[in-house]
Parts: structure tokens; C-alpha cells; sequence
């Protein structure tokens, strides 16, 4: 058993330390006041510049798509991808994407950002050369953004089979109609495909049901009805949309691996992308511990730091542990992903997902508790992380679905 | 032992009931519709004119001020009070605030909104006559506004003794200087009056430094610098601002009680309040917990309604207790503040403004997780009163100075 | 709304503690240490003598029988109860009950100690005039002891539909045959009467198929197994039994209420009870909360008092409001018990049974673990209190049962 | 990073787990029933004939002091060890520990028990050659068993500098007065040597007053007072007990290191042991986890098995979590102190020691509550590996300390 990076983690977690550091770390204070600012405004759906300058840093200096994965970055990587290297193992991807998780931006300037990283994926393994072709490639670029529309208003969409919207296949179309939300990135003017997950046949098998179609944004009948807010935070410009879609058309040749496949792969598509978001989250939870020994030493209350007040290092050790055993337990299921593959890793992927978001949402919470009000504002990254990582308890399955998925596994031992 | 409502608590929970359910359900979605789209606009600081036509429906009905506390009613009560009856016990006002938690505007509605509520009661309690014609006649006439200027932004104003801004005494006047912030309700055009709390001699006792002064906000001087948001709610029109004062001057007539009785001031401002508070979060819990029920049967996944699934049915017993259980020790604290004022209910006062605000955040957070990704937007009240209630574990004291003072009385016992 | 205890309850609260502290506590570290010798000598159910000298002292100061129900304490209270008085209500009794769990004996001295009371309140309600003769005078007289034999140990006793004891009607004769276990009081010599549960008809609905019946314990086939401890404690000279029943013969006379009847009658008898079983937990947390601040403030390390350290004093704040709030859930259960019986109060004491045992086992878990190692001993009071207060999760119907109670009430609200 | 076993730990854990199923699952119940009837005959701490021989048996297959650490194992492995092979790191012994942890009994038979294992690298690291000669041989041999006496009765003992009772060299010998508690160990027949903490200079700096001394158990002045229970159970035939020191001298040589080293001493016995400790709690945390899936789906309530009712999946899943998590948190401390000794993990072993015992709680708990008044009877190892697992958050530091480390440890970051 070996706890200790390989070398090339090793390097490129200090590379991209250094790049935060140096680029990003500087700039985020600037970023977040020009984005309020552009609320007022009412241009915040407009990206703002320094992202695009970010961008070309990042990959000038090789730190791009660093999320390829190893079994299909093929060309891809030496196009696209770290210094034209192979593409990284979950186990070695995941430092990274934990230092990235420390910003709000960190993330889009490395083209490592949800849900561009999945749908990228998802068109590496499932995609045909002319799809590949047509939409992997500018998306690697970081020229275009995409958005994954699967969740639905009118059903529980825990239940992936619950999905209503309907891909008809009609000669050599497939029509689409039907009501998707939640949709994150829709708010961006450079979003330009949507991976759609529809319902094609009611009457086949649970699992054979749904279609997954790739839907440029433009196609007549596609229509955003609104951008939503999580507590108050548009997240702007990637930002959550609710989507119509109308009798859509588009060419069967859109249609990912084959009708009545969406289910493999939206499941395939979660397990990586389930790692990245619980790393980010790590990362977001250091940045809150950070800050609150920082205000807890620095802020004085009945004549003594807070830190030496009450429970709060009680509180401080409860968070370094937390993060800790979380970061272990994120760090063992990439490992266990890279050596089986998503069936080998089911209940440790589930594990995560419930264990991440929730130990984000205390270290946080307990962060802003020590920040008083301020920590509630926006002065501070730690309002907008609680609300990022309370999402997580929803979005990629809700922790009550992945209890019940790893109870199964746990009581199928014994059958 | 007699948990039963006095005849005059019963009747008046009938009709302030009735009101909510003729008159306030039935806008409140509208309001909220129309205030997103202000934001758009830019116009959401004007009060929506809704509100007005409300408080003169209840005002009609005899249901205003309703928090107007016996001892200090007087003949408040019968030009301004509810059907010119005296005021009402803290007991019997607690469960007609309960009902008015349970909407984003019934409280300015009925004129029992806070901060205005707690300003009144210290115009009652210790403003002079002058004083009180000026400024709390209008206010419970519902025709001015009013903020409460005390939590700093350079210390941890959880300790009250460490405010910094200044109130010095020269000569005929008291002279301002300093910044606050969190002062609810200075973004709504009506706020005319800030009562004001600045250090006038730091040599006194810790608990005789501080001055409570009445600063219109028009004076010369102050500056509302910004108007903050608790995790992106802004609570327009009443707003949280950051507020200057620059040499402002104001005539020492508009020193409230005399100089350096800031603190005696600010703890007995509390008690009612904190019943207030408390008994509203209560009102909003059981709205957030009779949401997660209708969601839960409404709604099915992996072929059942959500209430069958998990531990979905054990966490609303679990919701239904702990509202209950709050309630109760806020019924008892009322009841112990009524018998003896607030020296006989600290350690109870204490005991609700923890336990209450945790117990709203964790029965909403069940709500919200009922309600998927529904519950994180706005189409629900859930996460706009789960951020207010997270607020309201820092705002009166954060829950840690009051678990120090439960503690402290506790262990008083035995020494 | 009024808090404050009925002049008759306060007087009799002020009694049973003047009692405690004169006869009860002095006497009690004794108690336990002979206690113990008698486990060393293998003479520990055989009761010690300070028991009786105890009981004559509580009953000629009128202390005797004090949870008499109101309703039908009738005769039985002039010549057995209080002063020869009338009974209590649930909410008069439950303070008085609550001083009684201060101490492992003071229940059984004042002649209030379960299963006792529960049989007694059946023959109470349910006994025909020979049953009450015959039973409940020497129960009331505390000259014998009973037990309640329902639990089994080869089903989920958690359903009470699930039991299969067998109880037949045979002509003038009841036949039964089964094997239960956790009958409290079996190990008393004077263990007289057992209140036996069996199965009479399978074929009735689910809640007239049980039949409660009166069995001598020295009744030709019943035998007792074996006795059983909890964490180790046999919690002799009452004890925990396994009890077999090998074609026992009783007359039918000795049907209580009627064949079928059991499920009510036992629904029946836990109301009060478990007001009982809650508010001695409650004098037990009480107990264990003096004692955490006595140590607490006693014994130093790192140069301070334990109550200086870390999360201590937050941890006995947060003891403070947990009791508090379990004791008015308690009362307000015992309240709407009288005002309407057990069917008004069905949530209520569903919600007492979950709160009130988790409740202390988080105090007195608190108190251990400030005590250090004697925490875990018999030199104090806690460990044995502990797993008093974790057998009461199960007994009586476990935490989940309850909850589910719970929950379906509340959902019916709605339906 | 690697998270699979070296091969050499796979192969032990084969073979542990071989022995454990063929040699000691076999015996375990008989084991604990011929204990409870020595009880009951007084012979209880004879230790029965089935340890010895098991003992040999493992001997024989070279499962024999596993835990003799590779930097000093030196010649010990190739007389004691594991097939003459040298000794194990931590990281490769803990999932051995795991193993042995799911009996009550395994530890001893494999001579890896706790306090032995303790004190027998105590003599590795600090022994003379002439102490290892007397006391380490027979300890490695299993022939005799040994005590540790830090803690006190009369003051905190979780500071060891607290220590009060006196070795104060006289000449060529070291006077010791004083009295212990917790001795683990010296109930055993076979307990030849305690090794003592006592204050010898109360002048010197806080970590060099006290000194380490082996004192066999037969020195005149040496009487153990008693033998203490935890929540009722002695834990026989090892126990827990008291001793008093009365004048007791042994030579100077018999003294650890030197005068004033005995805490240098103290935190490095601590490292791995804390180690074992905590794998052994994992391995009883997994055997509760198996007993609550057995018995949850082989016991039906309201027509379901009990897995199927409420949240009990979800605790399941939540048991699994947790399990892993801490497992995962042992294995890299393990990693750590394997690779830079005691001073890289400080904050790594009280992490494990603040999470393990509670998490092995936490299962047990729901464990036992899945399986009714079963689970708090001595008819499944739950209740006894509960009472272990809350001694062990006082036992080796409480919880607190280690969170006050581990607090000081993140903080120093920061400084």
C-alpha cells in the first residue's frame, strides 16, 4: 500500500499549484467584484474577458484537459491534451482537480469544468468519428460549451427511468418534445451542443427505454425558458436553464450509441465525473478551513482570538478530520475506477457522493459561523461554495438514491 | 399545568389565520413572481404596492401591532393596537408570530416585523415623550421604517463591547463616527430613523462604554455605502446594508436612556425579539415540513410515492418532533419572560435562539432534498427560508456566545 | 398557557424530595456496594433488607402509590394512594416520577416502579372485582411483585402481531405454551403473577388475535430459563427473565377483559407508562448533568478546571437544552393524555418514547465521558444509568416503530 | 498511489483469516458460555484450558507476534515471529489486526493483545539488554502477561503530566508510592511485570518529571485493591484493576531509559498501538455490520424483513461508509508512522483515535438495535463490543485531547 504520488501527479499537481498561485489566485477577487457589478449592470451572462486570457495561459503552459482519460485520450491528448502526454488516471487526476476546486474560475480556465468534462467523455467513448469530430473537437478547444439535459420538472428524476421528454425516431430524424431544467450552462453564449436524454420506447425494459441525442442549440423548436437560481446564485455564465423543446428535429445520425442506450451511458458518464466534483469539493473544503483559522486567529471576541473560544478547535480538528477521510475515500474509489472500471467501483462512487458533499456543507458551515454575517455575504467565497456543494446533494443522484444503491450492494453479500 | 391557549390567544390565532388564508396566500406567489421580475428591472427597492393594500386590510381588521407588549402598551394600544385591547402577553403573541412566519411579508403586513418591532419597543421602553411622538407614533402607524445600526464590519460584533464606531458627547450634541453593517431595513425608501450604538467612553465599565443614539437618515454624514445579500438574497425592499457615518451630528436629546446605557438597552431589546424570531422560524418550519409531504406523496420514484422510500417517513416523524419540541421551550420561555422579565429567562431566551434556527435548517434541508432540484430555486419558499433561518444563527448573537451563556448560568448553579 | 405545577403537585414534589434526601441518597452508595458484595456472595436476588425499611417509611408519610391514575383510583387510593387522597393526573404525577429517577431504588420504595404500575393500571381498568382482589391489593400493598410477559425471544417483538405464544381456550380452562423473554421482575422472590400475552385465534384481524391472561408464576409449567443482563448488568433483584410456558392450565377467569383483547389492553397500559419510563430518564439526565459539572469543575488538566476546556461547556449547554426540552415534550404528552386520553395522544407519546431515551443517553454519555475511566464504573451512578436509558430504545417499542407511528399520523393529516 | 496489500500481507491475511474461520470462529460461543458459568462458580479469571490452545496453534502455523515491528524485530522475529521472517511494518499488520479484532479471543491467541504488545515494544525500543533477558522473552513466548499503570483515580488522567504517585530513586534502588487504575491485565494469573509511570522530579520541565520503572508484581508494597467492571462487564480473565504501591522498591535497573523519560516514552508506546487498536475495532465494527444484515433479513415485522422497513437501508449504507472511511483513515497513519516514525503522525493517530472508536460505536449501536433485546444480552458479542469500543474513547487519551492536537497541529500551519 502506497499513499505517495506518482511522479508525473507529483509534477503536475505542482504545476498547477503554481499556475493558481501565480494566475488565478490574483485575479479572483477582481473576477467576482466585475461579475457583481455586471448584475447591476444586468451583462452577466456576457463571460468576462480575463477568463479567455486565463484560458490560453493554462494551455500555453500545458495544463489542459488534464481530465482526458487514459483508455480514450488516444490523439486526442497530444492535440489537446497535458504537454501532448497521455491522458491521466482518475487516481492521478484527482489532486488536480482538488486544487481547482479551490476557485470558482480554476475549473473553465483549464477546460476541466462540469458538464463539459462528462459530455466530452461521453462523446470519446460513445461518439462516432463525425460526431467526434463535429463537436469533441471544438470542445477541447475550449471554443464551444455544452450542457447535459436529462432532469425534468415534471417527474422525480432520481429515477433516471422516470424521464418523460420524448427522441421519436421518424425516418432518418429523431423528434424531440418535452420540458428539461436544471440544464447547467445554458446561460453561456458559446453553449452550442446539448447532450438530450429522451424516452423511445416505453414498452422495452427499464434500462432500454431512452435515447441519448446530441442537439445543437440552435435547432428550430429549442428554447430556453428561463435560468434558475440554487438560494439566490445564478451561477452565471454558465448558469442552469430550464429548456422546451418543441418538435425538434434532428438527423439520426445524432443519436449517441443507439436507441435505447441513454442509460449505460449516463451511468458510465457519472463515475469519473462524480470523482471530480467530490475533489473539487475538497478543495473547497480546505479553502473554507483555511479561511476560518485565519479569521478565528485574527478576530477577537471577550478578550481572546476565537480560536481559543468554546468548542471551535473542537470544531477545526472535526473539519481537518472530515476532509481528510473524505479525500482518502475519493482517492481509493479513482483507484479502484482505474483498476476495474465503473462496475468494479459502483458502491465506492456512491460512497463519495454522499460522503463529499456533506462533509463540504459542515467544514463550510462551520467557516462561516466563524466569519459571523460576513460569512453569509459575498466578501467571502464561503456562501456561494455551502450553496455549490448543497447542490451536490442533489445533482448527479441524490444522496438517498446512491444509500439505497450502496445498501443493495451491501445486503447483495450476503444473499 | 395548562398547555390550552388563553380565550383571547385562541380567537385572535383564529382570525390572524383567516386573514393569512383569505389575504396573504393568495398573493404570495404573485408577489414573489413580481419581485423577481423588479430584479430585472432594477426597480426591486421600491416596495411592491401590494403590501400597502395589505397592512390596511389587517389594520381594518384590528390585527396590528399585535406584538405591542402589555406592561409598556399603554395608550398605544388603543390608537394602534389590536381592536384598542391592551397588548398581549409574550405567550399569547408567540403563536400569532408563528402564523406570520409562515410568509416572507405577513410580519410587515400586520406592522410586527422585525427590526421595527424591537426599535418600538425601545422607543416604549425608554424614549423619552418627545422622543416617542416623533418616532413611534409613525412607526406603529406602519408609515416610516426603521434599522437597528450595532454589528461592525472591522470586529467580532459578537461581542457587543467591542463596537468601535464612536457617540461623543460635545456639548449640545452627540457626534457619529464610524461603519456598520447588517443593518436590516435601510434599503426601503420609508427608513427614516437608524438607533444608533457607538462607543462614548472606553475608560467606563465594559458594560457602561456604549451609547444608544437616534440618527435620522437623513443626517448629514451617513452614507448607506451598500446593500449586502445573505448566500445571493438581497430580502428587497427591506435590504442589510453597510452604513457610514461621517461627523454626523445629532441634538443629545436623541440619546436613547442616557450616555454609556447602550448595553442594559441592547439586552432587553432581545428577550421579545428572540420569542419573535423563534416562533416565526417555527411558522416557517412547519410550512417547509408540510411542503416535503405534499411533495413526497406527490411525487414517485422507483414506483412509489418518495414517502415509502428510505428513511423518508422517519425523517418527517423526526421533523415533526423537533418542531414540536421547539415550539414547547418557546411557549415556556414566553412564559418565563412574562412572570419575570428578562433576568428570569436568560438561560431560556438563550436556549431557543440555538436550538430554534437549527431546528428550521434542518427541517427545511429535509424539505429541500424532498423537493429535488425544485427546492434549491425559487418556485418554492424553501431556500430563501432556509438561507434566513441559516442567518438568524448568527444575527441576535451566534449560537456559540449563547451556548457560553447557558453554560455559564449552569454552572453558576453549583458554585 | 400556563406553566407552573397544581399546588397539589407542588406539594407533593416538595415531599417525595424531602424523602430523597433524607432516606433515599444517604442510603444509596450503601445499597449498591452491598449489591455488589451479594454478586460476589451469589446472594444477589435476594432483596436487601434497607428496601422494606424504606417502603414503611414512604408509605407512612402518605408517598406511596403516587402513580394511581385519576380516573380509576377510586377506592384503591383512600386505602393505598396518597393521604388516602385521589390519584394523580399524568401531569401532576410526571415531576414527582421524575425526582423518583434520580435514584436506581427510589422507584420500587414508593411502591411506582415498572412493570408494577403498568400491571397494576390493567387490573385496574380491565380486572373483574376477583382479578383486582385477588392481584392488585397485594400489588397496591406492594406485598408482591409481577411481571409482563410478552416479548419473544424467536420473533421481532417490535410487532406485537408477530407473537406465538399460544393461550387456547380449553373449556373452563386457558392451555399455554410458548417461550418469552425480557420479563422485568422475574428474578424477584416475590414475583407472584405474571400478565401473559399469547396467540388465541390466527385467523382474527390483526388486533384480536392475542389474548392477555393472568398466570401464577408458580403455575405447574412455566419455568424460569434463565436470567438475562443487558451490557452486563443483571439489574438484580428484579432482573430480565427468559420464561417458558409447557401446557400451563390457568382457569379462564383469569382472561383479562377477554379473549382476543390483548392488543388493546397493551396499547392502553403504555400511555402512562411510558410517560413513567420518560420522565425518571429525564431525573437520570438531571442526575448525570450535576455530576459532569461536579467533576467537571473538580478535577484539572493542562493547568485548567475540565468545564475550561475545549467543547465542555458547549457540550453542557447543549445537556441543559436537551433536558429542558425532552421534560416539556414530556409534560405536554402527559397533558393531552388527560385531556383525552391515549387516542389524543398517540404522536405525542410515540414522540416522548423516541426523544426522551436518546435524550439522556447524550447527557449521561457527556457525564462519562468527562469522568474519565470511573465514568465506565460502578463508582458512579452512569454506566448502569446508560444502559437503563439504551434498553429503554427497545422496550416499550423501538425508536423506529415509534417513528413510523409518527410519520403516519402525520402524512394522514394531509391525506 | 497503490491501495492494494504488499504480497507478504496478502498472504497473512490469508492465512490469519484461515485460522480465525477453522480454529477460533469454531470455539468463540462455547468460549463465552463456559466463561458466563465460571461466572456463576466464581472461577472466572482462571483462564480456560482453549486459549493455550489455541495459543499453540497459532505458534505452529507461525502466526505468532505479528505486530513485532520491522526496525525492531532484529533477532526477536527469527525466535518469535512470523516464520523467522522480520517483522511487519504497520501498514502491512493492520488488516491482520483487522482480523483479529472480530474476536474477543483472537488477540491473545496470536500473543498480539493489548497491553503485551504495548509494553513488549516499550522493552524493544528502551529495554537494556538484561530487561529484555528477564521480561521480553517470556512476554514474546507467551509464557507470561504484563500491565501498564499510568492512569489514577485521583486525577485527570488525560494529562499524563498530572501523574501524582512517586518513583524517587534511592541509591541503587527506586522507591514507589502511589495508586493506579485501569490496569489492564492484572487480573490474569500469568501477570509478572507492570510496567509504572510515577513522578520523580516535580521540579523538572512538564515532560521530564516522571520516570518509567518495571516492577514485577510480587514486590512486597505491590496490592491489587480490586478489579474494576466497565458498564458491568470485567472482562475476564485479563481485567481491569486497581493497585496500590506502599513502599515498594526495585532496583535503579529496573528503571525504562532513565529518570524523567517516562512521557518520551508514553507517546512512542502509543503510535502503533493505537494502530492495533483502532484495526481491531474496524474488525468488530465489519462482524457487527454482517449481524445486523443476518438478522435483519431473516426477522420480519409488519409482513417485512426488517431491511425493508424505514431507514434501516440507509443506516446500512451509512454503516458501510463509515467503516470504510475510518479504515481507510487507520491505513494511511499506518502509512505515515511507517514512514517517518511517531513526529510525521501525530495528527494522522489522533485522528484515527477521535474516529474509530466513535464510528465502531455508531454500527454497534445500529446493530444492536437491529436486533432488539437480543442485542444488549450476552446471547451476540454487540453489547461487550460496544463497551469496548466506549472505553476505547477514554482509554490512550479521550477524544478531546486528541481533538486539541490535532487543532494545535492545523493551526501551527497557519503561524
Amino acid at each position: 500500500m502506497d499513499f505517495s504520488l506518482s511522479p508525473r501527479a507529483a509534477d503536475l499537481r505542482e504545476r498547477v499549484a503554481a499556475f493558481m498561485a501565480e494566475h488565478v489566485e490574483p485575479v479572483e477577487e477582481d473576477y467576482h467584484r466585475d461579475l457583481a457589478a455586471a448584475r447591476v449592470e444586468g451583462t452577466q451572462w456576457t463571460p468576462l474577458p480575463v477568463i479567455e486570457d486565463l484560458k490560453a495561459k493554462a494551455r500555453a503552459e500545458g495544463l489542459w484537459n488534464l481530465f482526458l482519460p487514459v483508455e480514450h485520450a488516444g490523439d486526442y491528448a497530444a492535440a489537446y491534451g497535458t504537454d501532448g502526454g497521455e491522458g491521466l488516471s482518475n487516481v492521478d487526476y484527482a489532486p488536480l482537480a482538488e486544487l481547482m476546486g479551490r476557485s470558482a474560475i480554476a475549473p473553465i480556465v483549464f477546460n476541466c469544468n462540469a458538464p463539459d468534462t462528462g459530455n466530452m467523455e461521453v462523446l470519446l467513448r460513445y461518439g462516432t468519428q463525425e460526431q467526434r469530430d463535429r463537436w469533441l473537437d471544438p470542445l477541447l478547444d475550449g471554443r464551444i460549451r455544452s450542457a447535459f439535459t436529462m432532469t425534468e420538472p415534471g417527474v422525480a428524476s432520481s429515477d433516471a427511468t422516470n424521464m418523460e421528454a420524448t427522441a421519436i425516431v421518424d425516418g432518418d430524424e429523431v423528434v424531440i418534445n418535452g420540458r428539461k431544467w436544471w440544464s447547467t450552462g445554458v446561460g453561456h453564449p458559446d453553449c452550442e451542443i446539448f447532450v438530450f436524454m429522451g424516452l423511445t420506447d416505453p414498452d422495452a425494459d427499464r434500462h432500454h427505454r431512452h435515447t441519448m441525442v446530441l442537439v445543437p442549440r440552435d435547432t428550430p423548436g429549442v428554447r430556453i425558458e428561463r435560468l434558475l437560481t440554487t438560494m439566490g446564485y445564478a451561477d452565471e455564465p454558465l448558469g442552469h436553464g430550464e429548456v422546451s423543446f418543441t418538435d425538434v428535429r434532428v438527423p439520426v445520425g445524432n443519436i449517441l450509441s443507439g436507441p435505447g442506450e441513454a442509460f449505460g451511458i449516463a451511468q458510465g458518464r457519472l463515475g469519473p465525473g462524480r470523482i471530480h466534483h467530490c475533489m473539487r469539493l475538497i478543495g473547497a473544503a480546505e479553502v473554507a478551513l483555511e479561511a476560518a483559522i485565519r479569521r478565528g486567529t485574527a478576530r477577537t471576541a471577550f478578550g481572546k482570538p476565537l480560536t481559543h473560544l468554546g468548542g471551535n478547535r473542537e470544531r477545526i480538528a472535526d473539519a481537518r478530520i472530515a476532509i481528510d477521510q473524505a479525500r482518502l475515500l475519493v482517492l481509493h474509489a479513482a483507484w479502484k475506477l482505474d483498476a476495474g472500471g465503473p462496475m468494479n467501483a459502483l458502491s465506492e462512487v456512491s460512497q463519495i457522493k454522499v460522503v463529499v458533499p456533506n462533509m463540504a456543507l459542515g467544514v463550510i458551515d462551520m467557516a462561516i459561523q466563524l466569519h459571523g454575517g460576513a460569512g453569509m455575504s459575498d466578501d467571502f467565497p464561503l456562501a456561494m461554495s455551502w450553496v455549490n456543494s448543497r447542490t451536490l446533494r442533489l445533482a448527479d443522484g441524490p444522496d438517498e438514491v446512491h444509500r439505497g444503491l450502496i445498501a443493495r450492494l451491501e445486503l447483495a453479500k450476503h444473499s
